[in-house]
């Protein structure tokens, strides 16, 4: 990937990052993520398919409920809000290109400013993605994936397909389908839908039903448009429990498997699964990739990672090797993320100021998830771990067990089983060896 | 109800607990549950349909993981197991009459000391149902609900139904055979299935898939089975996040019904909601009300509390008026829990040690849900609160809204209403008057 | 209290909050707080001292992490700020009056907005506090407490006092110094610190002992100045475990609490103490209460409510009666909050966009905090909660017990005791009736 | 360590535990603890000194609060139970020798069955403990600390010290008489206390303050006995918010400093930090270990691991190298635990039931906190992490902030410093450089 910059630099002397190895001391450096080396017969970068989030690394400025910007960034300055969408999407791509990351994601709204008039808003949507085609070209960067942001505009407090006033459902109508438009023009391989304000403040207001229902259509009707203009793409639910309302309907991945099954949905959607989300639920990451892998309902992943002590979505960078090598066993297992990728929906901490912490925050994030991908394959490779956990199950492989799963057994079959066999051997679930096993790899 | 009482006395001193009114001073004596008041309607008693849980009052022991047994019982002392069996039903039957309740739960265990002998065990629930049947005929209570312990013997430490050993599920299939049985037996509205070992310690050796489709096909074969004897009650399933598991499948009314429907259960099977399991997965108590309630599947639920800084199950009684009282409007608004009851799932503290301190908790649990009933009753009738709500939604009551809940709008409609109608108005959510109405009634 | 407006009146159409008592629909008026009402030897008024926040009620936007400003008041129009500080306080006053609140609590940052020049911060807030006093005497209405914002200007962005930049504490200082000033001039009862930003978001780049020890300096430091000037009121340390950062040094009342008997501030310091703040640190509002009590060191509330299932500072409006009833019991029996008060630091939801929403939200507070009152009260007249709970103590009172509460038994005294007395009988701790008490008297 | 056994081998069939380094593939070697390996200028065995934890090792049997018994354990068959003690603890000093664990921990009730008779207790620990000094002598394996079991016997189910009864008090005073006699005979460096039931259940029924001036007092008194016998060693207070209570008093590190000082007793007593415990109070193992070094009072450690989405103490053997590698750091730059160590406070699964599932389990725990250390050494010894942290705090080093250290200056100082120099300069708390700092050397 060369650099590609637009008339100015914006992080200047700050060259592309470049693998270096293990014992690499260079903070500019990969130490893990090196693109082309194969693994588990293919290069990492098509396991990987890591995105930048515009919104986090572009638009984010570090206020937060307690204070405001700390962020500030050279390519904000226009004046002319057409200028200051290109200025960035200058940034955008110099980035991108200096860390070597081949997707990017966004909003609508990152893209470019937004104002309340429908029309005006299409055309500067038009104008923007006009641009980035050019610079997807020069760059050979791509859309993982495209999205409208009906959370963030004050007509969306009550919620957007779920409010209860259908003209503000309308304007979320207006909203997706110009970002629908946004990611076909630009080649998306999928478009995500984030329910932020589609939820509850409180429930004594609320008519849920009704809500979902609306919600369940809406999402229909934007399905239908997509594929009438052709977008052959997945469709993507990202789920979360809370924040910013206080219970939100997407609430985690075995909800969204039960909506869109419900409402007749599974065939066009999957899962955008985020690691801090996860966790805001009450599960692991692993369990809820686990929970969509076995639907075949796996789409993408939101990388980032939460604080366990702290209870709203800190969205850090990904550090955790642990926790990401138990997520590529399975992913690996699943057999991939296909069309989907990896999104940084992680962003830099509020005091980190300068413009390498957004480097270094990229790098740790690339390196964790290459090193989880190395270990897990290892993993696989080389360990007992797969086939101690099949054999677990050995008893279903065969006799009675296997006619249970054949549907040949009914209750009272299974009572004279248990009462001619007497009881059963202790056998132990070994979770200390699986637990050193991992460690052993890492 | 008159009080029923074996040979011996075991709560010497109380006698039946009487209404006594808002005012009385009697800590042994209602205050608010007057069993034919009519509310809604229909006397209080058949909205709550008040049931005894016998594992927390006649068998738990206030041993908890840091500490022995601390409630020692009279009903408890006899070498005989049949005796005791029947001694600690003397006991659940005076206490009941005394305590006014009209239904019990029981686990199979509960009932009976079981052994490791299938044939026994049966003869032993045999024994002690044809007892339990002549104390109902007597007493004129009823069973609620029946369920089978599939989680403190040794041989489901790696789960029943979704036990890595066929073998252990047969023994499974034993149990669930025999307590259907007892259930159908007695007359039972309801069967139970609770998982508390079906789900991980380790999702590391665990194939989730296979474990989840044997549970799936359990609870067919189980259903096949109940309906082949005549059964024509409900099965229910009630969820619970985690504990005594790291994770169990069953985590919340969401996941569950996502289960049954993906299953093809969801005919036979609906929720016996926990308060406190809510509260374990992160939801209140009124939000698992109403998604089983929106899906049709609202079938009981087990009355108890949490402790919101303790992050396990602490059973305690219920007290929570405001929590209650907000139940019972989505409760009322649902036209009630049919032929499901509120069973008491609550067990008093370790260290409260007094025979009286069961029938404190009763009365306290009781009249709790009692004068829910009346403030959520008097909220509907007397308050603005149904109106409010429905008013917020009255945009798709007509008009464009309408046309969209009717399926008439595509993507482009709603795009073309947001242009032509420009900005909606702001729309309070009114939070605040919602939640005054509420302590208005309280 | 006469209603005082400004030149304009900006609550059109909402006259002066009324008692009406109980039975009362009327949601613009009182059912529980009739500030003259006797309770326990004093008008209700007295023990309550309600005050209002400047900051939630005249400056919160409603914007959150995920969404800006739906809050758009006419009080902050002007372009010239200083007009735009007076409307506001107009504002606020005429609120002020109209709910009946008599005391209300700022920020220097509130108040007027501040610059970077330190001289004209403090021009400015001699401007605005001229104006304050006036205010004040025209309305009654008195100063609870000042503060100055150390967290919310991007250069306490590492913290205010215990940042690793001198310079920045330096400013922390010139803004308590300008607050300090400004708490005086208007008689302020109490001087308000909260640490928003004094703690860390990593351990990794913290030297935390330096940073305590730079906290205690600075605190002693802004205390030796207000004694100079004559400030004869309490400091208030709000403890917060975290948010913003990821951990807070004043974690909670306890960590606060053996932070100023460390650094010798105990005589000057007390605690403001907040519900939210108290579950977000895994404690009852009640538990932080009673350690605050019982060390003398009862300074203040802050007045809001937690969601339980949210992590993270949602200061809603109280509503809770039975938490706020177990608080006031500890207070009654604490003697009260002498100079200190009840300061709604709570704030109308984000979607609560009618001007009618505040009135509702401080009605709704204050009708809950004055029914908690007169409930405890309750229950310390009529019944016997007070001797149940120093029964459980008596063996302290006489005897062995009060010899070794005196001193007078060493280890082996009570090894002997203990072998002569044998086995303690058991006694139940009775937690049901304690609790069916308190239900009672809601 | 030469392996030591009693008259029976217990774990046959495993021999003793060696080091084979990174890449041994056997599950029964370390990979990297390597006892005398120089780290940091000392032995890792004398950083570490890992102690192994008597009761869930030897006397845990697998039951949790849904069901019973599943680790039988053949040192426990014996009818006679001074028999069975020896049996047991020739099964300790079997397994701790053949693992390598050169120090061992014990509440009284681990090492021998207690009774009600006083006089009859210290029979039997007079006993056991001339076997354990047999033992100790043989294997060369010492007593880290005694501790006195005072929450599981059913006298204790209102507290011990805080106990409302001085009759149960007085039990608690001679338990720990006889423990601190035993661990004085044994050489014990340190003895501890955990005050499992000292807090309450609820608040209602407590008077806190008398609680804790009762437990301080009772410290007292057993610190003075155990001094007069020429104990040395240090006294350990084991912080946990709350389980088996709803609220402990020792909460915290904080908590229980501040109480320390309160009390007088901070010169005779330390903490005791378990990792679990800090988790289940909000903060991470790292913060509880800072807050102790930087008081001076970091006595000892409780290894284990919690699980993030349970609430409840799973007391899981370590496996978190990035959690103890940064706990390390503090460690090292703490100059150690000097007479404390690292105690395996930790369990075994419920369904790990094999005999070599304990060794799976300590070997991966003591490789974790060996590789931790290296970790952390790597990181002090070579990388900027040091450097970065010092550098932060330069302004504090000389100049102005010097002075302010020093404390020379006053507030209107610090205002004027303020006003003369402008506005500070942003600087970045790099946060992501120094979590790349920590991945980069695991
Ligand atoms: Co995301
Ligand atoms: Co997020
Ligand atoms: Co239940
Ligand atoms: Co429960
Ligand atoms: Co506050
Ligand atoms: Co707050
Ligand atoms: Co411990
Ligand atoms: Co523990």
């Amino acid at each position: 990937m060369s650099i590609i910059t637009g008339d100015k630099t914006f992080f200047k002397g700050i060259e592309q990052i470049q693998f270096e190895g293990r014992e690499s001391k260079n903070p500019l450096a990969f130490r893990w993520y090196e693109a082309d080396r194969v693994v588990a017969g293919k290069p990492m970068k098509d396991w990987l398919r890591f995105a930048c989030a515009y919104w986090h690394s572009f638009n984010g400025d570090g206020s937060d409920p307690f204070g405001g910007r700390t962020h500030f960034f050279p390519w904000d300055e226009s004046a002319d809000p057409l200028l200051r969408a290109k200025d960035k999407m200058d940034a955008a791509f110099e980035f991108m290109t200096k860390v070597n990351l081949p997707f990017y994601c966004f909003h609508d709204v990152d893209l470019i400013d937004h104002t309340n008039d429908v029309a005006e808003n299409e055309k500067r949507m038009a104008f923007i993605t006009d641009y980035a085609k050019e610079k997807q070209a020069a760059s050979g960067i791509e859309l993982l994936w495209g999205t409208a942001n009906l959370f963030s505009h004050v007509r969306y407090m009550n919620g957007a397909a779920t409010n209860p006033d259908f003209h503000v459902l309308a304007h979320g109508g207006a909203q997706v389908k110009s970002a629908l438009d946004a990611t076909i023009k630009l080649g998306g391989s999928n478009y995500v839908f984030w329910g932020g304000r589609e939820g509850y403040m409180t429930l004594l207001n609320t008519d849920m039903k009704r809500e979902q229902e609306h919600l369940a259509k809406f999402l229909h009707v934007a399905k239908d448009y997509a594929r009438a203009q052709g977008f052959t793409g997945t469709f993507l639910i990202e789920p979360k429990p809370c924040e910013p309302t206080k219970h939100q309907y997407d609430y985690d991945a075995a909800t969204v498997i039960g909506f869109l099954e419900h409402f007749g949905l599974q065939n066009d959607f999957k899962l955008n699964l985020e690691v801090n989300h996860a966790t805001l639920a009450g599960h692991t990451f692993q369990h809820e990739v686990q929970v969509a892998a076995q639907a075949g309902l796996l789409g993408s992943m939101d990388a980032n990672r939460g604080d366990y002590q702290n209870g709203w979505d800190t969205d850090q960078f990904p550090t955790n090797v642990n926790e990401l090598a138990e997520t590529m066993l399975i992913l690996l297992e699943a057999g991939g993320l296909n069309k989907g990728g990896i999104n940084f929906d992680a962003k830099i901490r509020r005091n980190s100021t300068d413009p390498a912490d957004l480097f270094y925050a990229h790098i740790g994030g690339m390196d964790t998830f290459a090193r989880a991908l190395i270990v897990a394959d290892d993993i696989l490779q080389h360990s007992d771990y797969k086939k101690l956990r099949q054999e677990r199950y050995a008893s279903y492989d065969s006799g009675a067990g296997a006619d249970f799963e054949a549907g040949k057994l009914d209750l009272v079959a299974l009572r004279d089983y248990a009462a001619a066999n007497g009881e059963p051997k202790m056998t132990s679930g070994q979770q200390e060896l699986y637990e050193n096993i991992i460690n052993q790899y890492i």
